[in-house]
């Protein structure tokens, strides 16, 4: 049932890549509000795994992958030391972190799609399930250090990964998942490369 | 596992209906908090469904209801879009609002005790996970936009749910369960109207 | 599957002492922060139990002991009730309730690690599952009442239910397991007065 079984050794380095870099942004976010060692680690691992672990739960896919399976808490931790001993130089790349989260979107958003694809989901919820993994993490990172979820606030982080999970969703149906996924992935790095770069943004009400 | 297939029609409709209201209230708490549209529809979900998914996980039914049947999500949906073109009159019609919220609570609380039982829950216990489907989804809305959850600080919204609960488990045990859930959910909906309109709250302790 | 049949009414007796006193925590938060009657119970319930919870969830122990089982819900409401009729005591006996405190996570970091690696799970994944289980209800508790959790930037809370793990599993190895969990309880009890005593700390990074 876990991501590299189901889809082989390319996806599963893409996993643990998407984690990694999850877990940076988690640690980046940790350091501005006075964690120790621990909490650095800590929210390292919510903010790279708590996506993939509440689909995995929901559907009932337990224990998940990144509790059976350490080195998801492995790459979460060398997060949490990467950040600690060199979180000034993670800021002056701000904006090659950006581009790395928008890497760990894209694969988390096709590798949930297709997973909850595979544990027998509708399309639309599937694709629900993908949005879920991309942004699960960053959620309870935000409430973790007390902060309305950026991804709620924020530009088009979600409907990048939501049009992801369409194209997994056809590939799926069409039985062409790998080439789908790939193209799904792309689509969601091409969208959020330019909502960052053109300041893309859905719209909001006025309270 | 579904409350569609264990008690009818009626009571699926009235879930969806549940949904519905408590997503308009957890879209009325983004647009305060200026969240952008899908922020809206996010929020929208998680305060209409949080509660019975919590329910579903802990109690083994996986996937949860609002999971594996799209028809939550599309209701969610529709509140969250309602909310963004129309949240001035939303605004207008509080307490219409709040009555609908009072009828949400009513059903959530008696599906919730009904659908524990079913599962094999002690009495105490299914009437527990009555109150937290009627409060979960409340409770996540008000954590997101990084708020102390109002059922946890006022009048007797809990309290409604759990004597609902207790309703509901006397008619499962003398075999009138639909009589019992109709029973319940009226006498939470009294309760409510009672401490809104006359102001009923719990004690609470000086700090 | 549940605490007291896979430990003896001993360990069954402990799970509900450190539940609690980890809920004597959570009413605590509570009553600073002006929850109600309800409010109190319900995060109570949440600081003594949300660790136990995650974990029996994530591991595929549902319904989790702390829902099956309605002493957990017991003992939550008493310390609820303790709090709300006694609060000023409770803040006069601060030195008492880290103490308790203390045994509390030495309890449940040995219980939480056992039950992880009854249920298969590799021995770093079992350790981090036993922390989770020491700290989940803090981190609950601290959220629900709009902070930062504790844990997350409070001297070796966490590090001190690492090392129980670390013991119980290298009994679980050797086949000692009862031996084991007192050495690790006691290990983790010894850290925790320690760091309190002597202000042992976490390095943090500056942000």
């Amino acid at each position: 049932m876990h991501g590299h079984q189901l889809a082989g050794p390319l996806l599963y380095a893409a996993d643990l890549l998407g984690t990694f870099v999850f877990a940076l942004s988690g640690a980046t976010a940790g350091v501005k509000s006075r964690l120790d060692l621990f909490g650095l680690v800590a929210i390292s691992f919510a903010a790279g795994n708590a996506g993939g672990i509440t689909r995995d739960v929901l559907i009932g896919a337990v224990p998940p992958a990144a509790i059976s399976d350490w080195s998801y808490l492995g790459v979460s931790l060398l997060a949490g030391f990467v950040v600690f001993f060199w979180s000034p130089n993670i800021e002056k790349h701000r904006s090659l972190v950006l581009l790395f989260d928008g890497g760990g979107l894209s694969l988390f958003a096709v590798a949930g799609t297709q997973k909850a694809l595979i544990a027998g989901l509708s399309p639309v919820m599937a694709i629900s399930m993908g949005v879920l993994t991309g942004i699960g993490g960053g959620i309870l990172r935000d409430v973790l250090v007390n902060q309305t979820p950026t991804v709620l606030q924020e530009d088009i982080y979600a409907v990048a990964a939501a049009a992801a999970g369409v194209i997994v969703v056809i590939g799926y149906v069409l039985h062409y998942p790998t080439f789908a996924m790939i193209a799904g992935a792309l689509l969601c790095f091409f969208l959020r490369v330019m909502a960052i770069s053109r300041g893309w943004r859905l719209p909001r009400r006025k309270a």
